[in-house]
């Protein structure tokens, strides 16, 4: 199968959210990196698309010109990824999605509803698909949860309760650092800054794993450092259409809360519990029964979670990445980096005199013998 | 930097390891799958090399055909990575050696200490990199464990506690299950059974964190399966060369433990602990002092740890992969299937309609308002 | 000292609260059970305070008779704990009072705040103690939290996010077990079910650690079984008299969740965290730094929590009623009783020939050995 | 039921494991402590105990003195408590047997085998029981273990693995502290030091969830701080007479760990897990099914467990001494100390006012409601 060809419009050096996109775009072999604009320099951004593989003609300086080269060529490419600041995804997703080229937008998609609204008729109208990267509802264990919502194993959901909260911006005295103070300045951020930053994350999981819609709802909003304009803590109740009753809590000022977003789901004749701080696992427990642990690759699965499931039950879902450490030290071994964190044939001789020795002193009733080879002694 | 060239051996469709490996030379941009023979059926290795994008020409039927095929080319790869069944990597990880290529062998690198030091001395006459895939040694925070015992920062180690223990094969009635039988087999397996296979990792990371080597060692092995003739239990006590005790028990009859891989170190002046069920966090204890909980990508991490955290502090490592996920389904629907997990524009837009509607009702005291967007009505 | 003498109403055999109430006034030998109204048959409440060691005389029918039976007697009770259906606190609470004696009244204290202050004034007047059981308020780590507040150590708080929620009354099943059922109906439980069930040990908590009250709130009350005439799930969201925020949920159908109260306080300079069901750790995080575990028993706790911590650091809360449980069996035993789990001499010989044995196997470089006492061999 | 009389002997002020024989012994209202010689100080120890409520001609000055008090009187001691030094349990132990009364023993019981053996013979001659205060055995999901295994719910037991560890002596600045160095000391604690005191709680607690005895074992000892003489860390590898293997780790230099006291028991047909540090749970896998949360207090728990359960299920073990603390505070507060910890009316009247509060802003739509009694505003 050819690989799909993959722009990025964002995303540059040291950006966060840029490397989890390449990470993700490139992991599975599906897409190849084949245009971007990557920075609001556009020196920086083409030269930045260069070093990642990106052909000299399509490391581009700015989404405009990268529109105008793609969306006439043949080869076009296939998707494009949005990471700008918040404030410029409506005006960008639009121009690609008229320009028939398939969307995936950072959140928020847009800063107004009437913007959104635009963008739903707008990917309508051109029949391409503008998604959004709500990547918390592509876990494994959240989509078993939402399998199990619907094929009925909770029962009817009646109270959602799921919390989105950090701490990360509880410094006062940082609060003027610019990476901070822009999520709660309304010129930039818009109307809401927790709530519009994480809030909807989980907002999105609710009705995703609840397969329903938010109706109606009331919020408490607070800065609970003054100097802020915007809300750095966020209560939100709601109703769901199918009566589901709703409580979201998030916060920025959580002091010693790393990234804990969680979600409680209660039907009728069950309970689930997930966390992304321990993703692997969904907690289970029918009423009047056992709590009982849904482990990722478990025999059984529904047929969502277990297409998602790249490695072997147990092994955490960091697992590869690890394996990706492996190869970076390698590459830098290879070029000719010292790199003495990599294990290398001493360890693994190391390994094998051991077991043999090993398997000689359970032989020998647990004697202590010499483990090193005889290269080491 | 023009990526560099990678060839794969083994780690064919359906093969457990496969994956994390195409995942983690993939993942960072680094390498390109240049040539493969992936599986011992070399039409299907073929077949399987091609859909992953390898050239025709470099899509090989087996690993002597692949030698002979790279070992001439200008452009042959940088690294191959060796997948294959256990017996065949030491003569597979030579033949490759002596050809000039850098090897990425998999656990265990031989099934003898002769092999071993073939391999060693072979590595050291080609100035070619032999490494093994130890990947537990490669997360930041064991890399953060091994740079505190470096600087000082526990003192001199005095023990060391290792368990790898999981239960997959702790089921009789599938003992004879031919993915679990062959680990049991000396006929397949070599001398040793699950010391081998998992109590290995275990081994090097306490020499790995320690920055120690074992000197000598006494184990007790059981077979508590009776029909296996290699053990499914062991306990191995060592002593390091600089004194440090160390304890390692590993199991795969431990029903209810899914991979259980978790290390702690003491030292004079503080301990350490580890566990790849939360890669995230590394739990210090200074003496006399208050349990501390580091987080990969905090400030002041020691280089190696702050080097291979990919995503923000308090992700976890496993946040690329829910965004691989996305990935997929994008790949999928811009394909033609239908992926009604995929979030889209009226996702984006139910969220902004909920942050107005939050806002609204904040600034009312809390008034229940209808959160959906108009159209939806 | 003299031992207090203590008397109790309600808390009769098969009570749920009852046994807490014995367990804690009599664990530190500060009280004998003198005098008690244990039971609304008065034939089986006399019955039952005999065999719980109450003099004859002293084994009331009903509290109207204890009050009567105490209020002129010299030795007289110092303290009547009332432990009987809500409704009736209030009433009780207020004879005793003016009778002159100190009361321990369960949670709510009244039905109505008409109730509650004239509680207050009687109070007062008559100068006795009018205690509440809010006992999760006296763990250690609470105390240690309301200390550190106190003393500056999060400063000011602006945030406290805090949940008492469970599930056992979560099967619609079930909801007319006359246990569940009358909680929820107006008649029996008041104005409020699982807000003033549970959610008022929360709101007591949180005011308890920040040493502020609540000032203004805003409820949201459902009950997701419909049967229900009260609530089972509420959140409320407060201010404190010093601005802090508060967040509070509470619910009775929250299938999974055992009984999970905690608190988050988080301040402009740290943050705290206590769970009920990890009730020998407070969490602390100061902003900017490493989560700290702070211990029940460590070195340099505020005096509040050193002083009831009874048993040695690294104990668990629950280690003496495991002692307790020993003693049951021995006082069976010495009672005649089989009790064939209780540890005896034998299992103490063993021990010490294991002792003896791993010596000497220690001595002779691990080899096995005979573990067994030569009475056994 | 006339309560038993129980008499102690060490266990004086400021002794670590005093009060949880004496909390054990008074909670459930069994034994009143009629004897006691608490000190090796004579003076200190008769204070201690008119302190305690024991009558003046019954304090004793030592063990003898109480001996010889007790065996000729009437109304003697029906079981003596013995929590002096180790070196002497073996001669107190017998004294009192010898004169017709129960002992429950600290452990360990004897300093040598032949001593066990004595003891041994000595309660059977005399018909007296002698308990071993091997408590962890008596936390009841610990006895849930043990049915569940008798019953053969996880199959014929294949595996034990057991620590105890701690890092309490792993300051080796701290070594020469009398509390710490005695331990280590051959002259007062005998030929082992952290297996005899911590890691024969995890031996005894292998024979009791498995009903089986150890029959050999094999030692690894070590004194990781080089100025003791006796171990403070041991591995002992184990078989019983089932067949069973067994793996004991215990340390008392795992700095950062406080109480470590787990047991894993790997069966047939499922594992079992229980750690001291979350005694209310049972941690149960049956082989290829999904692993499940046993709560102390569930339904359809063995007898045995079902009986030792005080408390309500969900309740935190330790939630009886969080009462024991409201009444500690309430006597004092009776005698005239300040305790501004205790909840009083005051807190009830809130509690009340915020329940009608919220009850009518839930009605009101969450309208923001001022929720303090009206003699507060």
């Amino acid at each position: 199968m050819t690989k799909l060809k993959w722009g990025m419009i964002g995303g540059g050096e040291g950006s966060q959210i840029g490397p989890a996109h390449r990470l993700g775009a490139l992991a599975d072999g599906l897409f190849d990196l084949t245009a971007g604009a990557l920075d609001h320099r556009p020196e920086q951004g083409r030269d930045y698309a260069l070093r990642l593989g990106v052909a000299a003609d399509r490391a581009y300086g700015d989404w405009r010109e990268m529109l105008a080269g793609e969306k006439n060529r043949e080869d076009r490419i296939d998707l494009v990824t949005i990471a700008t600041p918040n404030s410029t995804h409506f005006e960008i997703t639009k121009a690609f999605l008229e320009a028939g080229i398939n969307v995936l937008c950072e959140k928020p998609m847009t800063m107004t509803v009437e913007e959104g609204e635009e963008i739903v008729r707008v990917a309508e109208a051109t029949g391409k698909i503008c998604a959004v990267n709500y990547c918390y509802s592509a876990y494994p264990m959240v989509r078993q949860a939402r399998a199990m919502v619907r094929s009925g194993e909770i029962g009817k959901v009646r109270l959602i309760v799921t919390n989105f909260s950090h701490g990360h911006h509880g410094d006062a005295t940082d609060a003027d650092n610019p990476r901070v103070r822009w999520r709660y300045d309304p010129a930039m951020a818009g109307v809401s800054g927790q709530f519009a930053d994480c809030g909807i994350h989980a907002l999105h999981m609710a009705s995703f794993i609840s397969n329903d819609e938010v109706e109606n709802l009331s919020a408490d909003f607070a800065s609970t450092i003054p100097s802020r304009q915007l809300e750095d803590d966020a209560m939100v109740n709601f109703r769901m259409s199918g009566g589901t009753v709703g409580r979201l809590w998030t916060s920025s000022v959580a002091i010693g809360r790393q990234h804990g977003f969680d979600i409680q789901v209660f039907g009728e004749t069950g309970g689930l519990r997930w966390t992304s701080e321990q993703p692997n696992q969904l907690i289970y427990t029918p009423v009047g029964g056992r709590t009982q642990i849904i482990e990722k690759g478990e025999a059984g699965l529904h047929e969502d979670a277990q297409r998602l499931s790249r490695v072997a039950i147990a092994h955490p879902e960091g697992f590869p990445l690890a394996v990706a450490n492996i190869y970076c030290d390698l590459a830098d071994a290879i070029r000719g980096e010292t790199r003495d964190s990599l294990p290398r044939a001493v360890d693994g001789l190391r390994s094998m005199a051991a077991v043999h020795t090993a398997v000689a002193s359970a032989k020998a009733n647990g004697a202590w013998m010499d483990a090193r080879p005889s290269i080491f002694r």
